[in-house]
């Protein structure tokens, strides 16, 4: 696997990573998983903006520039050969020794980062039938927005689901459903379209960005608003979105299905939205 | 720096680490810090009980015994030669490929786990004079009795503190403090004292377990009862602590002398009963 690291391109094998990396001791850096269409990325511009935003609240600099990455990623994009697919990136705070908690001075540590692409094709079986979800607490951190490393809470939360036999978990915080495991979170009620808004309890997602414009766009009413528990029997229609799996429609909550138990009209609709938005020109 | 891996003992620098080591992308992982008095562990077994717990917690397999993991930190206590110190260990789910956010069945991946020694003196001008603290929002996670590596919250929360000039920062949620940013937090009022319940909003401290021990010994009343923020300003005394560090005083709280600004009498008799306690037989 071609892998690019600190700004070379070598094989994963070359990569070695030190026990002193903030990143292996306390999850201390940011991540990116950018989807790749025919060998393109894809809203590129606006992963790296979130990256800048994430990096500002975590006082790292980023050794690069928005070019000086991109041309590493299109790099490492030729060299895997992939097609579609997507391109994982982190970067961590980079090696301090000893191990101290205290967050270095910006720009007196060296980050350290990574590349690599994985080939992957679009999950039609899951967007054509949806998956089921359960309602979890949402027991995560108050900073969703920063796209952290220390993922633990996520990891938690979708093992949670998993374990009582669902396949994604819906988070509830303070009555209201937040987002999803790993994606966000989007309700469908009586023709309106809901969205909890962006702050310190989601995640900014791109493909929640995109997907806003390409509501507006066609005329398509959301609102940015938090869907209650309470509402839940209410729904008519519900999918999470995430740049991987763009939209996964939900058929199911705790086995209450959600309208017939399949996908709804404007969920397909704006997932037929998204895909024709992917096509590069 | 001499270093276990995986149950042998090398160099620093022959211990590699991927970076498809769920530890390095997810912060999938647990840690503890001994304490180290004359080369011998102090605690070792609660410290152990503390990671047994997490593990089940995070559905981690660990791949020795208690008495496995104590003979290998203990041969590597005797290679690294520290008298008074600390060992740090982690242990991270292992490395899975490709990432996945999914944790995978408990023992069909073998952690990956290490340990090494800093010498360390106790640092007994900060014991002595005590530090200031700020009262800063607790954003961390509802896991936080989980010592998990996934550690960005506890980071930024020191951060914030140090940023406003401050040495340490008491942690604040739903009016309460829960404990300080990598320690847990005492208070005096009215010669009785006071300290957060465990539970998910708190890590349970080794010493903190040790110290409630002590003064119950020693007939000084504690309540595991949290403090409100709005009676900060009738509290008597208050003090911090963790394996490392002990106990350290809080001398002032967002620059508001706590008494006369020197640590109390409860907050030193506490400390003078834990370093005696330290003093093996």
């Amino acid at each position: 696997m071609k892998t690019l690291f600190n700004g070379k391109i070598m094989e994963k094998e070359e990569v070695k990573i030190s026990f002193e990396d903030r990143g292996y001791h306390f999850g201390d850096g940011l991540y990116e998983a950018v989807r790749i269409y025919a060998g393109k990325m894809f809203m590129f511009t606006e992963h790296f903006e979130r990256l800048v935003r994430g990096a500002a609240k975590i006082h790292l600099a980023l050794p690069f520039t928005k070019e000086e990455l991109l041309i590493m990623l299109e790099e490492l994009i030729t060299a895997s050969e992939v097609g579609n697919g997507l391109v994982y990136f982190q970067i961590s705070r980079g090696i301090v020794s000893p191990r101290q908690h205290l967050i270095p001075e910006k720009g007196s540590v060296e980050p350290v980062y990574l590349a690599y692409t994985l080939p992957f094709e679009r999950p039609e079986a899951i967007q054509k039938n949806g998956q089921r979800a359960t309602v979890i607490p949402d027991r995560r951190w108050l900073h969703c927005d920063i796209k952290s490393l220390s993922l633990m809470g996520n990891l938690l939360s979708l093992d949670e689901a998993v374990k009582k036999d669902y396949e994604d978990a819906l988070l509830e915080r303070d009555g209201v459903i937040t987002e999803a495991s790993a994606s966000n979170a989007w309700f469908v009620i009586d023709g309106i379209i809901y969205t909890h808004p962006d702050g310190q309890l989601i995640l900014p997602g791109i493909t929640k960005q995109h997907l806003l414009h390409l509501a507006k766009e066609n005329d398509l009413l959301v609102i940015e608003e938090a869907v209650k528990v309470s509402q839940l029997g209410d729904i008519d229609e519900c999918f999470v979105t995430n740049s991987i799996y763009e939209i996964v429609p939900i058929v199911s909550i705790d086995n209450r299905l959600i309208g017939n138990g399949t996908p709804g009209p404007i969920t397909e609709h704006l997932l037929k939205l998204y895909l024709e938005s992917t096509v590069m020109l």
